[in-house]
Order: structure tokens, then C-alpha cells, then sequence
């Protein structure tokens, strides 16, 4: 007989969110008044990821309308750009590391699906997004991918898989079009 | 003389929204407030669904910031997944079949316009996710689409024509790219 | 040895942003609470464009959700319609031409980084969009593209280059694929 997808079935239970209950539903309510709203204060966004167990560097810049779901499953390094309307959808630990940008629109994707299962079952994938490289607007980087140095992902791209270093990627899904190299 | 584009002249006066006036103001608010924002609770939005006219099954899942143009022309069926930001534009009719999912970020969009007609009419096409189905993160399903049992529309991918049964679709348009085979 | 990115070089105090401090503050709020918003009120929309400088014709759609960054870099022909959740990200200046449609979710985009320059400098470009063309739900135009007169950018489609007239584009980079024609 042919099987189905069952989504009765699925079963999450084994997945640890981090933090208890109580502090899970305060940044709930956390990221929608100050990170998924209007409210531009860089200073306090940095302050209130670090208090809810971010690792954030110096010289961070963290745009209006960011929406990040679990913020000690974030490291972010120095001098690293978050833009206007990014969604760092981060069930898996996600690693942004020094001078990286991800532009505005951009989506961090961690959580994924066993499609082959009946049960559906989730899969998650860490991301990390390593020294000087680039998630143009409005890209999605998908679940287990990294992200080489100083690669770039132009706009409206889709990473399905790891991105060498020193690159441009394009299209969906993202292939590589051309090497970067950064001149004085 | 050569033709062109002429929005003044645009005429939707038969297409019907359904619903009368003071119906759709309140469900435009009601959306608004439960809906399209941080609101958690599943059952309320499935109980508001059900009030506007949506047919709703059981183990439903709702999550937040969803946009619902008119649930009266809403039919999902049981244990259905609809994902953060999911946006179902549906001028026209809308059915999710038993065990789909509708990932965050993704658009069931049913209105479109008929571009070779200088009044750029509008044109209304309904859209049916079959069981099992998966529509991916940030995919798009365009006006008329039928996504087949148990395919799948992959992250960022535009549906733009019918999605065969057990079948696997990436990028924009949305090409077949392999089988989908649900093991024990 | 190898040159990196180092975005605490990045300087971008060369770029005017238009109007006083004041004047940014003041829209930065009237842009979230009336535009980026639920608000319905399309003659209050266009009266607030207007007073913040833009240059707004007649018989102008705009839909809730809109973000628009500076509204006097903006100049809109008669019988344009701007969809629900457009991005006008408008560092540099955008015009869109009478009789054109911008549908619900796209985005213009007018910011850049210069990928090769250690200091990613800012990089703008205006956007035209000529009379009469339709850029598609969910597409992105980027940054110094002209889209030309009647020209269309189908769903979920990426604007990297000038769009010829009467021609029908998709894909990321949008490709040409048909011509498009008017008929009575």
C-alpha cells in the first residue's frame, strides 16, 4: 500500500528549544515589541539579545522589523549587519561572523522536513555565515548551510547548499556565476 | 495605433467579494488583530476562521502574523500546517487538503490581471493544495494553480502551472526535478 | 595578502538622505503608523506622500502594508496602483510612470555595496519603471534598473538589468521570455 504523509503523527518531543517556558514566551513577546516592530534603538536591541543569551560583538548594526526566534541559538561577530526585515528563523544554532551582512528581507532557515517519512518528521540544520560574506535582500539561506568567506549571495537567491568562499552565487537554486575579489 | 495600458479604465464591479460590507470590515480588523500579528492562541484563530465562513478541520495549526484575505473562501481540512507569514490571497477559492503544509513565508496568491487588454481586467483563479502536499518556505502558488497530492514546491520556488502527484518542483518557474517516495 | 571586508571602514556620510533630521524622524513614524500599517485610508496616504515631498498623480491605489523609505525621492504618474506589502526602499529616487502596477509583496530596491572595495561602500541607483509596465507580486527590482514602457516582470522575478518595453521577463536574473501585446 501506498504511504502518506500523517502529520498526526509527528513528533517534535526530542527537539530542546532552549530556555524554560517562562523565558521562551518573554522573548516571544520581546522580539515583537523591539525587533519585529518600528523601534529603532541599535543599543537596546544588542543589550536584549545578550540578556536572552545572544553572543553579540562590538559595532553590530540590527535593523527595524528583524525577527529572530530563539536568541541563545544566535553568535553574531564583530561589525555585523542585520537589515530591515530579517528573519533569522534560527530552531538550529545560526553563526554570523565578523563583517558578514545579511541584507534586508534576507530569511535564515533552520528548520526543515523529512518529506520521505509519514510522520514528517523535522529536521534542523545549523547555519553559519562566515568572515565578510554577503546574504543579498530578500534571499533564503537554507537549513545546514554554510556559507564560505566572503561569499555573496545576490538578491533574491536561494542557498540549498554550502557556498564556496570568495564567490557569487545566483538563481534558485544558487549556482555559481562568477569569483569575488576585493581590491584596495 | 498602438495600445497600451489604461488602469482608469479597470472595472472589477463583477467580481464578488463576498461576504456583505460590514462582514469585511470586521474580518479586515480581525485579521489584523488576530491574525496578522503575534497572537498565539491556534484555537481562537481556528474558531474566528469558522465564524467568517472558512471550513476548518481538526489538529489544524495556525501560526502567527497569517494573512487572510476572505476566510469565507477558505476550505483546510484536517491536521493542515499553516506557517508563520503565510499569506493566502484568496480572491478566489482556496482548499487544503487533509495533512498539507503551507510553510512560513510562503503566498497562495489567486488574483491576477489580464495584461494583453488595455483595461488590465482582473482574473480570479483558484487555488488547490491536494493531501499530503507541501508548499515549501517563501514559495510563491500562482491564480489557478492544483499542487497535486504530495508534491512538493521547494524553498523560494514559484508555482506557475499544475504540480503532478508525488513530484518534487524547484525555481521560478517551477521545473519537476525528482519523484517523492514516502518510505516505512 | 589578501584584502578583506571590514565593514568599520564603511562610510557613507557622502550620501544626502533628503530633508532635516526632523522631517526623517516625523516620517519614520507616519510611515509606520499609516503606510506600514493596516490603515485603509487611500486619499490620507496620498495627502501624507504629498506632504513629504513626493510628487503623486492622479487616481493613485495605495494598499495597506506599504513601506516607503524617503517619500521625496518618489514621483508617481496618474492611475498607478502600488499592491499591499510593496517595499519602496527608496535611497535613490523612484518613479513610477502613469498607468504602471506595482503588485502586493515586490520590492524596489535602490541600495547596493560595492562587493570589491574593502569598505562595501554604498552604492545607490534610481529606479524608473515607465508607463504602463507591471512588476509581478513578490518581485525585486534592483537597484539602477529601468523597467521599460509595458514591459512585465512575472511573480517572484528578479530585475538585475533594464527591462526592454513590451517584453515579458522571469527568472532570477529575469530573463526575457515573450513580447506582449495589447489588443482591443
Amino acid at each position: 500500500m501506498e504511504l502518506k504523509t500523517d502529520l498526526s503523527k509527528f513528533n517534535n518531543s526530542w527537539y530542546k528549544k532552549g530556555g524554560n517556558p517562562a523565558k521562551r514566551l518573554c522573548w516571544y513577546m520581546v522580539n515583537a515589541a523591539f525587533f519585529n516592530s518600528a523601534f529603532p534603538v541599535n543599543s537596546a536591541k544588542v543589550f536584549l539579545l545578550r540578556l536572552f543569551g545572544a553572543r553579540v560583538g562590538q559595532g553590530v548594526v540590527i535593523k527595524p522589523f528583524v525577527n529572530v526566534k530563539y536568541p541563545w541559538n544566535l553568535k553574531i561577530g564583530n561589525h555585523v549587519w542585520i537589515g530591515e526585515r530579517v528573519w533569522i528563523d534560527n530552531l538550529g544554532f545560526v553563526v554570523l561572523n565578523d563583517n558578514s551582512c545579511v541584507s534586508q528581507g534576507a530569511m535564515l532557515l533552520c528548520g526543515n522536513h523529512h518529506y520521505k517519512k509519514v510522520a514528517f518528521d523535522l529536521i534542523v540544520g545549523n547555519i553559519t555565515v562566515e568572515e565578510g560574506a554577503w546574504i543579498g535582500a530578500k534571499c533564503v539561506v537554507c537549513p545546514g548551510v554554510k556559507i564560505g568567506s566572503h561569499a555573496v549571495l545576490t538578491v533574491g537567491s536561494i542557498a540549498t547548499s554550502n557556498l564556496l568562499p570568495w564567490s557569487i552565487y545566483q538563481g534558485n537554486p544558487a549556482q555559481k556565476i562568477k569569483e569575488r575579489v576585493i581590491k584596495g
